[in-house]
Order: C-alpha cells, then structure tokens, then sequence
C-alpha cells in the first residue's frame, strides 16, 4: 500500500477545497453576512491540512493501483465532508458538529437529506455552500482533482474507476485527463443553459444558481421550505426536465458532441430510462388525477417527482407522502433503481438492473438446456461472464449493506415505513423519504448515532458501496503473504 | 418435453389427494359433521381426474429431465391446492373459491395465511384438512409420490430437486426411493413425539393433533382466534422447541440416526442457526422487557416469536405488531432469512445467506487481489464457482420477484407496511406480517387479484421460485432449434 501517495492526494483535496470555499466565501461578502469568518477560518484550515499532507505525502514512488485508488477516494470524501462541515458549526448556524457533517456528507453525495428545521431563517453563504457542495460531488471531487492539478502518474484510471458511478468506466478519450476535462465541460454547459432557463422564468438569479447546483448533482437542497412547490409551473417543468437530463450518461453527450447522435440514441440504457419514465408518470398520472385540479397539474405532479426520485435528486413539488399507496409505491420502487450509470445520479443504476434482469434470464435458460451456451450483451456489447457476475454480486452486497443499516436505525422511537425509507433515500442518494422523512419532514429528530450510520449510509451509496467497505477490511491494508506454488 | 409422463404423474398426485382426504373424511364423520358430503365429492372428483390421467398419460418413455421436474412441481402443487379448496368451497364454509383456494396454497405451502375472520366457526373436519395440508405441504407432495407410488424411472431426482428447499439437494442414500422414506420415517416420529407433549400439558388431544401439524409443516394454521397465546407456558414452550426443530435440516437427524453424532454436531448451517435464535431472542428479550411481568415471560414470548419467524411457521403468543420497531425489525428481517435448507420451513434458508457472504467477501478479496485464487467451503467441502453464482443469481431473482409482487399488490388501500409484510409473509410462507396483516388480523380484506397475487407469491417461495417461473417461460415448453456448430 502507497501510503504517502494516498497522503499527497488527500492534501491535493484540501487544497481544492481552499479553493472552492472562495465562492461561498464571496457570497457572504457580497451579502455582507457574518458567517465570513467561519469561511476564512475554514480555508485557513483546509491549507494547513494541505501543506502538511504535501510535506508528509513527498514520494517518488507513484505508483496507483485499485486498491489506492479506492482507499483514496473513500478517505478524500470523508476528508472533504469533515472540512466541509466546519463553516455550519464555527458559524453555529447547526450547533452540533454530528449535524453538520450529516448536512455535508448529504450535500457532497448529493443526498440532500437535510436535519435543517428551518431552511429559510439560514444565511445565504451557507446555504450556497450546502448546494455548491452538490454540484461538487454530482461529477466527483477525484474527477475535478485529475482535471485541474497536475498529476505524474500515469493510473489515474483506478481512481476514477472508484469514484464514477456505475458497472462499467469507460474512458471516452485515450487520456483519463482529457476524459476528466471533456465531462466536466459538458457539466457546465448544462448547468450554464439551466440557470438561464430560470432566470428567463422569473426566479432571482440566487435562487436559481442554488437550484441548479441542486437539479445538476442530483442533489435536492433547495432555499424553500416546500422546497420547488410555491414556483410557477414553467420553473417546475424546466427543474423535471433538467433533473432528468443530469440522470443520463454523460458519455451520451460526448456522442452528441463528437456528432454521433445515431449512436447515442441506440443506447439501450437511455430507452429503458425513458421507458420507466413513461410508464411510471402515466401510472401515478391516473392515481393521483382526482386530487388535483386537473389533467395538467397531474402530469406535472407526477412527471416531477417520478423524475425527481429515478434521478435521485430530492426536490418536490407536493407532498407524494400523501398520495395513495400504488403511487407511493412505485416511487418507492424507483428509489432502488436510480437513473443512468456515468450520469451525476446515484441507485442500483438502470444498467446493473437491465444486465441482472439478462443474467437472471440466461441463467434460468442455462438450467433447462444444460448444454447450450447463451451470451448476454448490453449495448451492442457481449459482456463477459465476469461482469455479469459482480454485477448479481454487487446486487447482493447492495441489498445486505441495505438491511445492516436498517437494523442499525431501528432502535429509534419511529415506524417501519420511516426507518426503511430514510435508509433507502440516503443509501441512494436521493434526499426526503417517506412517512417521518417525507418531503414535508427532515432528519432532525435522529439521534446522534443514527445520523451517522445515515451518513455512512450516503457515502456507501454515492462511492458504490466498495471504496468504503473496503476501508475498514484489514485485508486492504496488510500486505498479503506470497502464496507458495 | 414428455407431456404423457407430465400427467401420469397428476394422476399420481390426484390419487394421492383422493387418499388422503380419507382422514379428514373421518373426523368429519367421528364429530357427525355435515361436511361429510362436500369431502365425498371432492375424492370423487379427484378419483375422476386420476383415472383420466391415468389413461391419457400412458407411455412407454418414462424418462423424466430436469424440465420435466419442473414442471410437475409446479403443476402438483397448482393442482393440489385447486382440488383441496373444494371442500371448503362446496360445504360453504369459505364461500368464495379465489378465498378457499387461497387459503388452499397457504395450506400446502404451510405460509398459515388466512381469509377466515373467525376461525373458531369453523368445523372440525374443515380445521383438521386446513391443518394436515400443513403436515403435507412440509416435506413436500413429490417427496412422498416417490415414497409410496411404484415408479419405474430412475430420474425421480429431478422431481425430489425441484421440490426440496436448499441450495444443493443431497440423497441420503444412492436410492431416492429410500431417501424419501427414511425422511418421511423421521417426519413421522418428530410429529408422535410433539403430539404426546402437548397431550401431556393438558391439550385437548384434537387440538394437539392440529398445532402438531402446524409446527412439523412449519404452517401455523391454529384452532383458536389467538393462535397459542391462551395456552399455559410449557405448551408455549413446546411448541417454540418443535419449531426450532423443524427447521433443522433433516438430513441432520438422519447423521443422528445412523449414530454420526458428531458430523451432525459439525454443520456449520446448524451453529449459525443457533447463534442468530439466541443473538435476536437475547436482544428482543431486553427490548420488550418493559412490556411484560417479569424475565421468564419475556424470554418466552421472544424465543417464540423469533422461532415462529424464523421457522416460517406464523403461530404467534402475543401481536408482536404491537412491540417495538427495534424487535419489530429484527423480525422483519428473520422473515426473509429462513430456517435452515433441507428442513420444512421457507424464507432463503441460512445456507443461502452464509454461502452469499462468502462469496461476496471472496469477490471483495478477488478485487483487491486479483491474481489470488480464494476457494470458498461450506460444511467443509470447497464449493465451485457455479454453486456461488447460483447463490448469487436466486438472490437476484428473489429481491426482484419480491418487488414485482410488492408493486402488483399495491393498488390497495393499504398502507406500505401492512403490503410489505405480506408480500414478505406469502413469499416466505410464514403467514402473519405486520401493521394489517399482522397476527391478530387476517388477509380477508385483500380484493381477489391481491389474492391470487398473493397465492403466487406462497407457491413462488415454497418451491423456490424455479419452477413456478419456468412454467410460464416458453422456453420450457418450445423445442429449442439445435445449434450448427
């Protein structure tokens, strides 16, 4: 294990974080707020730690494997979170530091689990602290590391792996560099052309940077108490739209950039995402159209928190806890299957679900005819026996991790429904729950214990369970004995 | 595909069915009941169909393969259920037949769901079928076709694979035949033994008779509108003991038979067993000790309820519903972990789940080092990868079929708990969930279709959800075209 390799990234990742504190810190300026000390002693901090981790991470051997790759992107997002965090308590805008890293870790695995009782009575550089760290980790921190600062190494590609959501990473370019800096544009042309969109509307500029950071990491922290539900619906149907356009894979961008339109549109992920869009929406469109004033406000209703959940962003515009149980329940369902793999949301991810649906299938075939041979593709692609494996064994460490945490949670005062739902809402990233979590609720009333078990629970769910199991298996972190032939 | 020999076999089984039915016929005529009519017509009906089968289904080509076995598991279990609802049905005593039907499957699949809202009404010759179909369903219908039924094909495995719960089916001796007796020796005993405890306590001999097959099927069909709550706390005990013992593998008690003690002491399946009863009844204990008199009733009602839910039988001392989440949960979670492979209970058996751990960790440790080799052994023998991706695959299928009963079940009034908890309960074949379908409440307020829904979901988990998809698949029932190679 490269020790001082991974010490040298994790001081790469507080000098970045310096560097991003300065654009809440302006907004504080700009506002003339008194949280601007907690912002200066915070870069003060994240530097220090910084040029500590530098000296200290000085080596010449540079060498990245997988398993680094994953100890460092494990460590830099429990590092960025903890530094993240200072600003809320120093200000004592959230007076306890537990809360603060809840609302951190929630804002930088674009959660947007919030234990905030009162949203609105918080000052502007905060809350667009709480939202920028959205947009931050919807791409990934590692990601924006190896775009911006320069690196020697040449393995990269194991960080990233670590880091970007999904079964399989592909690099779009020869370059994991260039990959980095191509995603992180398209990135910004997007949120870039959504700000406009709701400028355009009528929301304040502010307000539309904070829901943009929110629409664009999939995140969900808003500036509203009844979070998207008091704008027009033209500023409704533009976050929909949006949330679900930051739910498909970026490399189909890159398509569409390069000109091969024709290939993004044959992906098979994108068609099933579409589809379960559809369907989904249509169904809750029925069941929901007699509490609403009409056939408009139905659709919008439900095209908005179908795309709000498959996305796993958290925004809302009603209170689906009170819809009926089929609608309540298809939104449940979706909270598990989350959008596309290489987009900014989290979830098991359509492409896992749509390569175990095929595996299951050619394995039940297997077992009638024993001797015939099937193989499985997925977007035009055969996929080897490996993937399809760690593909059911990633469903299976899914669903087990799932069931720890919800034990862990249950000594609290409150029902099944909410204690199941908040476990699925954080470990998927997506933000409100139902019952005592939904959307008119937060996760204030958990007890110190369970806010961390919920905040391992988004970690988990935005770094794909690995990275931060693997962390505490001493397998990782002892050097194996050479095995005799 | 061989239909001849397909509905040979019904036949078998219709004859089978004409036969037992004999005993219920006979309490119906000891207590002078007038449902002795609708148990004639019902042996008459299904004397009729086996001699249809009987003739239709000669053939010189016995030959039974895997696709076969399937399907006349999935048949038998359909076809038994579809005659033992009649009795209910034709005497009025359940007057919708989706309803007698329902309570049918929960019958054989020893689930111990109930439509009946008062289940003292009803006669004792109805109570005492209600209840033996239980003590069938346990060791399986097939199982005992090919213990007593001459057969002369040699492929009877198939159909005894098909039908066994577990992950690998073992013959205890190189004949399947004798196999299946010596299981049904063993059965048979346990179940003398447990009656005479109970006579012994002071139950009433019939009612004995009823909660011995409850507890030997692990079903949890009772007499008494409050399960066992009303009975003394040695008989409680009784039964909490009885359940724990079938769900013991019985392969186990046939080592002890032929005095392998020590191998039978060795199972690895056995020890974690143990060790999650006492873990959960330890932890239960303290939790609900607030609730009862003292520690002797508390321990009481936790090593019950954990060995009802547990054991998948659905006999219940007290509504656990009312308990806390924290007990709650950890039941929830029981529901789906099962009892050991190879015994009468369902759930994903303990097995499955140890042998799913292992393969994940192996996986993990494979990740991190890929060029070592981890074998992964249970009950010290190395298992292939085969047997892991299996483990892996039904997990898969499972999580996947639950939610797809769990959706379908959803359009009812009910809340997300009570549905949750049925789908869980019918899967598991446990009976009683929790929140409205808890165990002082009934599944009679569901409409038809959540009940066939829920019919499905118990045969689904009573044959391991292999033979009752394959059924519909039409790759069973097509003649693949043979491959040029």
């Amino acid at each position: 294990m490269n020790i001082k390799m991974i010490i040298y990234m994790l001081g790469r990742i507080s000098f970045l974080e310096a560097i991003l504190l300065v654009l809440p810190l302006s907004c504080a300026l700009i506002y003339k707020e008194n949280t601007i000390l907690a912002f200066l002693i915070t870069i003060g901090i994240a530097l220090g730690l910084g040029a500590v981790c530098s000296l200290v991470g000085r080596t010449k051997d540079k060498a990245i494997f997988a398993r680094e790759g994953f100890v460092i992107v494990a460590l830099a997002w429990i590092l960025m979170s903890a530094i993240g965090a200072l600003p809320f308590y120093i200000s004592r805008e959230i007076p306890h530091y537990y809360d603060a890293f809840f609302e951190t870790v929630s804002g930088f695995t674009t959660t947007g689990a919030s234990i905030l009782t009162d949203v609105e009575a918080m000052s502007k550089g905060l809350l667009f602290w709480r939202s920028f760290s959205h947009w931050i980790g919807g791409m990934g921190v590692l990601v924006l590391v190896i775009a911006i600062i320069p690196t020697e190494t040449g393995r990269t590609i194991h960080i990233m792996r670590a880091e970007m959501p999904g079964p399989i990473v592909d690099k779009l370019v020869p370059k994991v560099k260039s990959t980095a800096k191509i995603l992180y544009l398209i990135y910004i042309v997007l949120t870039a052309v959504q700000v406009i969109l709701l400028v355009v509307g009528g929301m304040p500029f502010f307000e539309s940077l904070i829901h943009t950071f929110g629409t664009a990491g999939t995140g969900g922290f808003g500036v509203k108490a009844d979070s998207i539900g008091g704008y027009s619906p033209y500023l409704q149907w533009v976050i929909a739209i949006f949330m679900l356009i930051f739910g498909i894979n970026f490399n189909l961008y890159y398509l569409v950039l390069i000109k091969k339109v024709n290939s993004a549109l044959k992906s098979e992920e994108l068609w099933w995402y579409i589809s379960i869009v559809v369907v989904s929406a249509g169904i809750i469109t029925a069941n929901i159209y007699p509490i609403y004033k009409g056939f408009g406000e139905s659709v919008r209703h439900a095209v908005f928190q179908v795309a709000t959940i498959i996305s796993t962003t958290g925004f809302a515009t009603v209170d689906f806890n009170l819809w009926p149980t089929l609608s309540k329940t298809i939104l449940f369902v979706l909270m598990f299957i989350g959008a596309c793999a290489g987009a900014t949301a989290g979830g098991l991810k359509i492409s896992r679900v749509v390569v175990l649906f095929k595996t299951i299938r050619a394995n039940l075939r297997h077992m009638l005819h024993p001797r015939s041979v099937d193989s499985i593709s997925f977007e035009g692609k055969r996929l080897d026996k490996e993937t399809c494996n760690n593909v059911t064994s990633y469903f299976a460490i899914y669903f087990i991790s799932f069931t720890i945490m919800f034990l862990l949670i249950s000594f609290e005062k409150f029902d099944l429904e909410t204690n199941i739902s908040a476990v699925a809402a954080c470990f998927n990233n997506i933000g409100p729950g139902l019952a005592g979590v939904g959307p008119a609720s937060n996760y204030s009333a958990y007890s110190p214990f369970s806010k961390m078990v919920l905040s391992y629970a988004m970690l988990l769910g935005r770094l794909e369970i690995l990275p931060m199991i693997l962390l505490f298996s001493p397998s990782v972190w002892l050097r194996r004995k050479a095995k005799k032939k």
